[in-house]
């Protein structure tokens, strides 16, 4: 995987508002050694794994989604994964100056694949999926039969689903946020603080920013994806345990609901809700406040505008809640 | 008010499976200064105010869900109210012997309105309510001016709402439940541990079965509503404080996913979800499998009998979970 | 079966605002030879079956939703039924005066149950109904067994469930409707102009306003139920053919968008809609526009009454479109 | 705007299953004139305006959603315009020897824009958009104010924004499909059979096939757009009037319920619905039938391959059903 082209970031938001003014700072590592326990809710009430300052660039072991406990096609999920127990995460961090009402910048710079092989895994589970009576939608209907998948996953040749169809290697970070101020929510969920949003722009080359709600931050991330379509639409994308790093800033006072991205090429907001028709609504009202207060647009003159040229992708619809990220080419922001 | 009548107590499942055989023990009370802090989520990280054998009755002061700081129709919610400390609960109290998968049987004694007139509350705000836009229905419509209604409120005379009418007092538990296991989630969202669903069943008289997810169930309740219309449209009913009774008995080993409800008519499932059909599939669902699994139906013969003489109430559709109870009566079981 | 106490209809809207003041007019059968082909939309495009002034009382010999086709237990409803042509109508009728803008009010008189025993039906079929993946609920999940029930229906001993079961006979009408103006949609859905609403308050006792958008409103109905719950959830309630009889009032230049009801307790609005949330934000919007409009309130205080005491009514959550009445007690309207 | 590249179409479904085999036979003119009245309902009642064979090459003078009443800036849609006589159609062309359980092929040849400038259209007007409050989303808050916004579309230099953003003109029609069986359904609404869709992959270049349910298939088509983002936000796209190509093969016993797409790339199902997740959930499971139908793969490994590559494109969230499409990238069916 050649690196991401990352002369843009000297103008971007963490560049120009970032305390570090998007400067890499400090290295860290977390391992599994260092990490120790893993974590599978978003809350203030977990000790801080790593406390750092803006700039920080962190490398993190994740875990995949199962904990690697899914080792061959003929594991059953129903017996092996022990719910609510699904979905472990590396952190939190503590990012020193953090407060409510401030903005944590994070860029991914590169999501690098590790453990034995097959270290892919995909899987059909009973009550979930996009496309199966669930806990949420629920019906009388059976069940279809659990299938597990085990892959080959390799940065350069990519995600061998068979014989004849091989997947580019593109890998994400599945969930990513910060803490809510009083609430512990499940890994599996995403929200206003990221979590679990399933959105493949969330990968190297990005900076999402996520809004701050408790002292420090506490930034959790996991749940690596190395190949992912629009909805994750069984609920299982392609599971593997990575290195993860990303960089680390501060931007104060930016204050904002929902988590914002940028690359190279885009700004966007995200979304996550049910029906997924509030999902699109929270990050196109998200989109067009934005525009109208950084971009001189009034309101109504940004809608229209997005009516035109705005883009819409689906993260998950698989989860508590649905995620879908909406965005502008900045070329267009005139 | 007169006291329901409770002869049909001795038949309910909380006599025939609970521990304590559905016999009053011990009783307590958790005044305002007992309690101290009050909490606003529901989990596993707050120390117990009690802890009680099955049997106990407990009566607590409870706040209304602004805690008492709404003292006037000239009051601004949104310059009074902190987000998210809002809707503080009672609690938590540890029910000796509860543990994952067990249930707990709150059966609810009485309700008494307390504190200075008019000391209902009721009022419009922004992005809340069911006839609005709102944080997850995020539109660009310009919103409602704020408006604050003061009510008087007498367990006898009933609410006045204006010289021309006046409701009947027909008080119930807005917000109640159990800890999850490892989630600390808002006081404001009602979820498969109960919480905040304000449905006007959970109310004096009706025995409520909440499942156990963590140790000693923890359970929290508080938000007493002393009238509401099904939905809860505007999102406020007519708060008010209380001094609310319950008695807590525990039956090991019913595990189930969703609140149940009995009353001396009906047994009713309750299910929380978005958008609104999930909720009532949920509820639908679980009093399926209920029937099938204790009534003697097979699960398309229950769905076929509910479909001719099934009862849907609407609890609300302003929280961040819709909540609806489905129920048949108990004559209808065969 | 008693006859409903009429009193009330003297003082009914109908009364006071019909052409024909409530007062019944000339008498018409539709027999089902005089109805010759019944009709599975409803649309302009049909020549009537009947043209009356405003008074007329007709008895419609009604077909149950499957025209009489499955007759045995043994009967597999997808061999037999045959898609788009299911739940046959009576109609149009044209009523002399009616023109766009106005109201047809309805007043439902009588419904009495004809055809040979079991003439009851139920069943399950395959994606179809509340509680199974279906056509817009898409899912891989195999489906339910096909399963029929029929049952003896009586108006004075009820609906035979089985030896232990037996339900009131309690009828209505599934769908009624007046014609779009120029759309001709199918039986099987309701919306603003009434259709398939599988409401059980339009029932004897009832009058029901119907928008006229097309010129002498062109009144459809057929699809009596013996009984129905709330949801109608497996999507076939008890089925079966009846003479349905109603008097027909028009009343000019009353104009609103959705079906509304009136009985001797109540006002109602209908709303159709999915999801489910918009069907009960369009009856309660219609709600607090009315009592806003006729009523003398302001809307923020209907809405903030309704919170109160506002009743939700689930007809359907299995047609096209999902159908809940919102309702306020007249006693209330101050 | 350079004429895409049609050589894959060589090997499309159209050529290698269409009667005509892909080849274009004989060519028509719809002008406005020889169109007259045009048509704002999809359904079988209207005569066809033309008859052809397989192959025909068809080219239509579309007008705008609008029918070109708004001129000016300064226009009141909500005086001009006069529902439901919106979205004029083209139509309908009886395809000789089309029948129910076949599907018309219809490849997208070009678009040209006509009409005096400036021709493109946009607007926001009450109760309609993505973002406001709507008959469906029916809510008490206050209307945006109108706005009408006129543009200069030109096929070579694009849509003129303003000063400093013009769009690449991306047209596509944004109504087109067949009869229902026995309804008549407004031009607005998009279905099964197409309809108001709204979505930007049926434009020049690509195939959509079409399930026929009336004889001759009566295909409609209008409403073109010179550009529109993801989801058309406020409801209106860049309207504008066309000249519009189109050649229709006819594909015998090729049967299916809902719309599907073919261009050089992808191949892709059309799902409408309410709430959203039901449309996805309708495109993809099409999707996956068509993969185990005609590609080979069993229903449980297309459901886990398109997990893992499909893509979600949203086409309209403001019209009655909101459409996206599903689809899988032609290289990636192995």
């Amino acid at each position: 995987m050649p690196s991401p082209d990352t002369s843009w970031l000297a103008e971007s938001i963490m560049a120009r508002r970032g305390l570090a003014k998007g400067q890499p700072g400090q290295a860290y590592a977390i391992t599994e050694a260092s990490q120790g326990k893993y974590h599978y809710v978003y809350g203030p009430y977990a000790t801080p794994v790593l406390t750092v300052d803006p700039g920080a660039v962190i490398s993190a072991e994740t875990h995949d989604a199962f904990e690697g406990k899914i080792t061959s096609e003929s594991d059953k999920p129903t017996e092996i994964l022990n719910f609510p127990f699904l979905n472990p995460q590396n952190g939190p961090i503590y990012v020193n100056g953090a407060e409510k009402g401030d903005c944590l910048a994070v860029y991914i710079k590169e999501i690098v694949p590790r453990g034995p092989q097959p270290r892919g895994t995909t899987c059909v589970m009973p009550e979930f999926g996009g496309l199966v009576a669930t806990g949420d939608t629920a019906l009388l209907n059976p069940a279809l039969p659990e299938r597990v998948k085990k892959l080959e996953v390799d940065a350069v040749t990519g995600v061998k689903w068979n014989d004849k169809i091989t997947l580019p290697y593109e890998p994400f970070i599945g969930t990513i946020g910060t803490s809510p101020e009083i609430e512990a929510i499940s890994s599996l969920q995403p929200d206003y603080y990221g979590g679990n949003m399933d959105l493949p722009d969330v990968g190297p080359g990005a900076v999402i920013y996520l809004p701050v709600n408790a002292p420090g931050g506490l930034l959790y991330l996991g749940d690596c994806h190395a190949a992912q379509g629009d909805g994750e639409l069984c609920g299982v994308a392609i599971e593997h345990p990575t290195v993860t790093t990303v960089q680390v800033d501060l931007i104060k006072g930016w204050k904002f609901k929902w988590p914002r991205l940028e690359n190279e090429r885009v700004i966007m907001t995200i979304g996550s809700s049910r029906p997924m028709e509030d999902a699109v609504r929270i990050a196109y009202r998200e989109l067009v406040r934005w525009m109208a207060a950084e971009y001189g647009f009034d309101e109504i003159e940004a809608y229209m505008l997005l009516t035109q040229v705005g883009k819409v992708r689906l993260g998950n619809m698989v989860d508590p809640k649905y995620t879908l990220g909406a965005s502008i080419r900045k070329t267009l922001l005139g």
